[in-house]
């Protein structure tokens, strides 16, 4: 293991971190706010602690997979540990472990809270808590790719851990461009929704906070009631952004790149798509009788389709309380997520065709054992390494599921609410059903919960593997 | 598509069944039952279509997996509709689509029920009942592959195809010879159990129907209240069995080898008793204030986790009525199911095994990128095909899981019983939770969900490709 490569990045990622909180210690200023100082002290410590790793540029800068999955995995838990201190130090959640939860929840962009009402809070740390979110959602990682001029080395694994799906698409030849152009796309998009939100009037704190929420495919709302008390035409921007930022960002490139029939031709944006419009159809007429026009109907449907498979959370109606039939597709969609290279959680529909392809050329090959038939998106073959890395991941996801459930299960709550609280943190996703549902919070779970749920969002955020392997005792092994 | 050795084994399914039907009719001879009447016109219709199909020898008697697969899933169906003849003639059951879910539940060993009462049932048709389950627990090709000369021809692909886990253990070099051994070892400890029984005093018939169903790990029962009315010997007997007919069949004949270390040094039987023996470990912990006695719980606790993790389905006591850790254990053990190679359904410890295996070596590639590891059981390698078949089961699995619960709920139910009754019938254990936990009955199901969870308990049992391949109309074309 090459450490020294290792707190190289993690330093970077402190100083990163202290460079970011400049943002909510405007907000304390402009709002006259005495949490300025909570944050002063965590950038102080940030910068302690990060600039004497930088300093010592690291010997070695070839890094394998391995320091790579370690490397991220290791820089998210400094990034919440540290994240977590305006909270601490400011008071407004006193409890360490409730203080983690939350700040996890918000660099994961699960957007699940442990706070029973967001109102009180001052606004610098709403302002910190949804801007967690614009940044776990394209990833710090890519980000320090994108400015850190880092030669040499398998950049690309650090790449692989942190961005979701079974592949990752280079868009450039670079790494760092590639990571360049996607922080491109993803800031011009969110000053794309500002705008759009501020049309509709909405104040300019809020049009922010509810911006990042929506990029990172997060969730933390600054209302109590998440984004119910808006106009009807704040929740439809927000439902077109929030199905927006759950595309697989290939498309955006494409189009930038002006190559609009490769990019309308994307299997998993159509797949992707048709799932949503699917499920708005079932839904809107399951739902139509609980609300007075068909248009409210729609607007609702809508909007819980768009948030839940894109793993945002936002809610516009206490969907807990919907039919069964609409409670059960919003909890498949959990599972099965935005696409691939996006900034949604879940298992994603990449892995799903691949899924469904495996099973169909497996019924094939039953018909002719011959037959030497790949699984295709895109009209292109799927590498074996792929498909078999997608089968594992599905596995894997299983089995930490099934033991999450199981450990939860402990603290007594009924069985819907474990489900879907593992569901709703494995999947980044944030409210589940029943004392979890859009009304509720995880403050109900004891510490222990807490703990196992805290795992589950960073497994799902950073696809499991980079998290097992930390404790894996022959990783930290030197070589 | 061979057609015609299909039609020919088809007729063998017709004449076996005729034949199996003599011990109903003698059970309504000896208590002067007019259902006599229903028993002996269902077998005449078996033969007068069985005598025809099979008089016709097959031109060609090769077959690929192709066909063994659809003659497989085309027996199961037919053998069901003929089974539930005598439900329907006799006005016990006057649905059809009720008698055929009672039926295939009765063929694949799920023992869910429709009935909310059985005890007024006449005797031969609870005796038919109770037959099915142990003709179904077995597998009723792999009788005929015992019995009937089928010269040439890949009859493994029956045997694949009838036999639940990843990969079948061929006993003896001659499929014929090995399906023997099953079913004489099979035979053999259902005499064993009727004897146990019989000394604890129980009476014949209710002995017979008994271990007719531990045997098979079906679960039908004569009594409303399944086995809590028998005296704790009989519980105590009955959970040893079930849990005996869980083992993988390859460790009877190790024993019977006199190979008694290689016997106990099987890991699919080791990992199977450890994760029993941790159940009711925890389970009785959990229960102990429900009951006056440790004992007691000790014992509700073995019997049921003897009963869901074998899938069989007796009950000594309403487990709807537990705490929610015990709750979810016995979710979980719903789904790890019994031993490859035995009567039980589920997913199979042995696939639960090559699941976890295959993620420690993920996370070992990692670390060490160049090494070729490979996933181990009993010491030997697990070949590269099986643990492929593995990971497409589990995802079809999957897929098929969700999309029954989608069906499903469009009933209406609780989500738990939605949930709940998919994981009873795909994995062929019978009682689920909540509407349909011991105390209740599948009847609550409109038709559409009954076909759904019909369709459930054939993928289960055959293990989803046979049944699956019907559904390929490529399957079908000539070749």
């Amino acid at each position: 293991m090459n450490f020294s490569i290792i707190a190289y990045i993690i330093g970077w990622i402190l100083n990163c971190e202290a460079a970011i909180m400049i943002l909510p210690c405007i907000t304390a200023i402009v709002y006259r706010e005495s949490q300025l100082r909570a944050f002063l002290i965590t950038m102080a410590l940030c910068l302690a602690l990060g600039i004497p790793l930088v300093s010592r540029s690291p010997k070695n800068r070839f890094f394998f997979i391995r320091e790579g999955f370690v490397a991220v995995a290791l820089s998210w838990i400094v990034l919440s540990i540290m994240g977590s201190l305006p909270f601490l130090i400011s008071g407004t959640i006193p409890n360490v472990i409730d203080a983690l939860f939350e700040t996890v929840s918000g660099f994961t962009t699960t957007g699940a809270s442990i706070l029973p009402a967001v109102e009180p809070l001052p606004r610098s740390i709403l302002f910190w808590r949804s801007f967690t979110h614009w940044i776990g959602g394209m990833g710090v990682l890519v980000f320090i790719l994108a400015i850190l001029p880092m030669t040499g080395g398998s950049q690309m694994s650090l790449m692989k851990a942190e961005s979701p799906g079974p592949s990752v698409s280079k868009l450039m030849p670079r790494v760092q461009s590639t990571a360049k152009i996607l922080y491109v796309i993803y800031f011009c998009m969110t000053i794309l929704e500002i705008i759009f939100l501020l049309i509709g009037h909405m104040p300019l704190f809020d049009a922010l906070t509810t911006a990042f929420g929506t990029a990172g495919t997060g969730g933390f709302g600054i209302k109590n009631d998440s984004i119910a008390g808006y106009s009807t035409y704040i929740q439809v921007v927000v439902t077109i952004f929030m199905i927006l930022f759950g595309i697989n960002f290939g498309l955006y490139f494409l189009l930038i790149s002006k190559k609009i029939k490769q990019a309308f031709a994307l299997e998993e944006v159509r797949w992707y798509l048709s799932i949503i419009l699917i499920s708005i159809f079932i839904i809107t007429l399951n739902i139509r009788g609980l609300y007075p026009s068909l248009g409210e109907a729609v607007n609702h449907a809508s909007f819980q389709v768009g948030s839940i498979i894109t793993t945002t959370g936002f809610a516009t109606t206490d969907f807990n309380n919907w039919n069964q039939v609409s409670r059960s597709i919003l909890v498949i969609l959990m599972f099965i997520g935005a696409c691939a290279g996006s900034t949604g959680g879940g298992i994603k529909v990449s892995r799903l065709i691949i899924a469904v392809r495996t099973v169909k050329k497996e019924l094939h090959q039953y018909i002719h054992p011959r037959s030497v038939k790949k699984v295709t998106i895109d009209g292109k073959p799927v590498e074996h390494e792929v498909v078999r890395a997608t089968n594992v991941f599905l596995v894997s996801y299983m089995l930490i599921f099934v033991f999450s459930v199981l450990l939860i299960s402990f603290d007594g709550h009924d069985m819907i609410t474990n489900f879907t609280s593992v569901a709703a943190t494995l999947n980044n996703i944030g409210p589940g059903l029943e004392l979890v549902g859009p009304t509720g919070n995880f403050g109900i779970f004891s510490i222990g919960a807490k703990i196992v749920l805290i795992f589950d969002m960073l497994a799902g955020r950073l696809e499991i593997f980079p998290l097992l392997l930390l404790f894996v005792p022959e990783a930290w092994r030197k070589f």
